[in-house]
This record gives C-alpha cells, structure tokens and sequence, in this order.
C-alpha cells in the first residue's frame, strides 16, 4: 500500500480524539523490563476479532485484520522480549513473530506445546535457533526433545491439566533464564484461555475489525475456548480506542 | 441504580467527543417511516457481546449488557415500528419487547418461527393480543396456527430454507400490513444471519460490553450462527461510538 492510501487513524479514547501516525507507539506498561519486582512478567495478550466475535476461519487468524492491525502487531511485539504462541497456531499457518526490524533485538518467539509436535522450520518464517524457545511439559519423550533441541531451546515445566504446559511455572522460567520482563502472546483461543483463567494475562490488545465472518457452530474460533470464567475476572477496564477506517484498536487492562 | 450512580456517557465518534445524556436519543435513519418508496422497511439489529464474541450464555442474552445497554435497547425499540425476535429467543428467556413508555404506540411484538411452538402468555412480558404478531410458514398445521390466532396477529410466509420463514416475504407482508417501516430485530444468532446474508439488514447496533465469558467450542454463543458469509458482505462502515464506563456501543452500516 502506498503510504499516501493508509487510512487516517485516531485516537478515540482517552479523549479529546487526536490524529495520530502509528496505534500503540508510544506505549508503556505499568512495568517496565528494567523493574526488579515478583510479580513476574507483564503479560499482554494481543488478538483480533470480527464483529461476530470470529478470531479465525478454518484455524487461520491471518484474514481477521487489515494491514494498519498487522502494522500494530508488529508495534506489540517491538514492546516484547518475546512473542509468545500454543503450538497449534504455528501449525495453522506459516507465520513470523518478529517486530520486522522495529526491535533490536528482536523478541524471543516461543512456542508453547503440550505434545512437543512443533513444525518449527516449516511454518516460523524468519526462525533462528538462537532466539527460538519451546516451552513443553516433562511428559514429552526424550527423543522428541532431542530432535526440538537442535532447533531450540528447550524450557522443561511442570505438566499442566489435560497434559498442557503449566503456564505460571512456564512464564517464570522465561524470566529467570531469558530476562523476560514483557511478555506478548498472540493465541490461540486456548492459550489465551489458560492465561486468563489462571489470573496471568494482565492486558488485552482486542482489533475490532469491521467484518461479520459467519460460519455454523462447529466452525466457531473465537478470541478464547475453554470452560467458563469466574465471575470476579470478567470485568474488563478499558485504557484507549483507536479507529483506522472502520476498525477499532482497543486496549483492556484484565 | 440512583440516578446520580450512573456512569457518564461519551460518544467517542464521530469526533469531537462530547458528553451526551442517551445514547441514541436523537438517531435518525435514512428512511424515516413517512417516506414511501419500493426498498422495504429499515432494518436494523441490536445486539450486545462480549470482548470473546459471546452473545449469550445457556441461550440467555440478557446478562451479557449493562444497565446502561438494557437502556440503550429501550431507546432504540422506541425507534421501530416494529421489534423482531426468533421465537428459540424467547423461549430461552422471559422477555419484554417494549420501550417501556418511550414510544406510543408501543412497536409491535414480532415473534418469527418455523415451528409454530411460541410460549407468548408464558415468556413474553407485557403481552398485548392487539400489538403481537407470529410469521410462520405455510408447512404449520392449521391447528397450531389456530391456536395461535387466539394470542397474536398471523402472517403466514413461505417456506424459506430448513423449514424457517422466508424472510423477505416476511418482511413486505410486515409493510403491506402493519405499515412497519422501521424494523428492529433482537436476534437470536439465526434470524440475525438470515436477515444479513439475504441483504435483508441495513444496520448493525453492537453493544462490546467489557467481560469475557469464556466457555467451551460447544457452549459458545455468537451473535450470528450459520454457514460462512460471502466476501462482498464482510465489511461494515462504523457509524457511531458511544462509552459507557467500558461499555462500548458501536453503530455500523451494513
């Protein structure tokens, strides 16, 4: 696209509304990456949705947003010492998890795999073994983790439920051995799910995109997919609305 | 709530933002109900979800808004000549389909099913015979429809796909008959696909409350449900954006 053709974004919310040249820009977190505290990592979860709540179609989460939704992924991730995704994104669609140049360096993409089945050199574009990590859990066969190994770091948690990583255990290896101060996931449903009912997703990054998908029960991919949230985390404070066209950029403190 | 209690309401967009008592009070539709011409009554949907995409829980959508969206449903019921629901809407809860005073007349109850089975005197509160009208097909036995006369008004519509009304016709025989102009259409998931993917809607009036619900890919209730729509239909114009604390209320051009 060419720059002149970029649609004009504002900033809605706070207001007085103010025209802006990139979503998420200046950003900060309440913690920032140099702060020594226990509270662990800054979690930030970063997802777009239809107007009838679709994350995905057919698994892929690519044709949700529009190219200003990817540019303000890429601004995320320049925020994060690392990206994080479940393993069954990275198999749903080839895909990068780096800033594009907008981080030096660039965040850590870590993979996160129950069953240690990680197709790492086919689907991460831009993969480099250096700055790859996949979280699996101790049941994962030795001779899987020596094939992950030559690709990866490996990061060993404790199992979780259903045979899943344990997500509070996983994110506090990241920071004792990698630094990881700010943490971005980008999906799926069910990890995203895991961080929200284990109380460690501090923020939302939800992109409104002005779409109605459709699709019949069977098909539904939303933002989250696990068993219902307790009544005390569904009350949500929203921080800034952004607008480019039609979609809307929102931001959640969880 | 105490009058005093209420959250203060922005409307975000279009810009500047500005302070505003209610939300919708002074709408106005491109077709206003005076004007005659062949397109057929102003169709639009109101619905509330949450930041996951969910528009119900166990088949109830009443607990997804605030007090502030029930409110904003009133002002927009007292908009319509008529207020539409999918008679598996009311079945799944107990439900009133007027302004509550804000409009006189008060708009016509609509309930739309394929069956003929709708518990009007047990779910619908406020049940007027004279204001209430049932469109089913012409595949209802005579019986049903009989008993049916007894509480409401009968439209009998052909057949459409799967048993289920067809809509358009449904729709000019609301016009021809009962002078509706203005249409309002409070789901369920079906009747709100239905009515997008036949062209039948006009607009879209989304409620993003602040919750996320969460719940399982078999529990998950979205506010439209059926096939994959086609590609020309997938993009809206954002109208309007009000917030409410971190209720947002969203108005979108089909």
């Amino acid at each position: 696209m060419n720059p002149t053709e970029l649609p004009e974004i504002l900033r809605l919310y706070p207001s007085p509304a103010e025209k802006v040249n990139k979503i998420y820009e200046g950003l900060k977190f309440p913690v920032e990456s140099s702060q020594a505290d226990d509270s662990g990592p800054y979690v930030y979860i970063n997802v777009a949705s239809s107007l009838d709540g679709r994350a995905a179609k057919g698994g892929k989460a690519g044709g949700i947003g529009s190219g200003t939704d990817r540019e303000t992924m890429r601004v995320l991730r320049s925020k994060a010492d690392a990206v994080m995704v479940g393993a069954g994104t990275l198999r749903a669609e080839v895909m990068s998890l780096t800033s594009e140049g907008r981080r030096t360096p660039e965040p850590l993409a870590v993979i996160v795999s129950g069953s240690g089945q990680i197709p790492l050199e086919e689907q991460l574009i831009g993969f480099e073994r250096g700055r790859t990590i996949v979280i699996v859990p101790s049941s994962v066969s030795s001779e899987r983790m020596e094939g992950l190994s030559r690709s990866a770091h490996i990061l060993v948690a404790r199992a979780g439920t259903r045979g899943s990583v344990d997500l509070p255990e996983a994110i506090k290896l990241l920071e004792q051995r990698f630094q990881v101060r700010r943490l971005l996931v980008e999906g799926g449903p069910s990890l995203n799910h895991a961080l929200i009912s284990s109380g460690q997703a501090d923020e939302l990054f939800l992109t409104l995109a002005p779409k109605i998908i459709g699709g019949s029960p069977g098909e539904i991919e939303t933002i989250v997919n696990g068993g219902y949230l307790a009544e005390k985390e569904r009350f949500h404070v929203l921080l800034s609305a952004y607008l480019s066209g039609s979609e809307l950029f929102l931001r959640y403190r969880l």
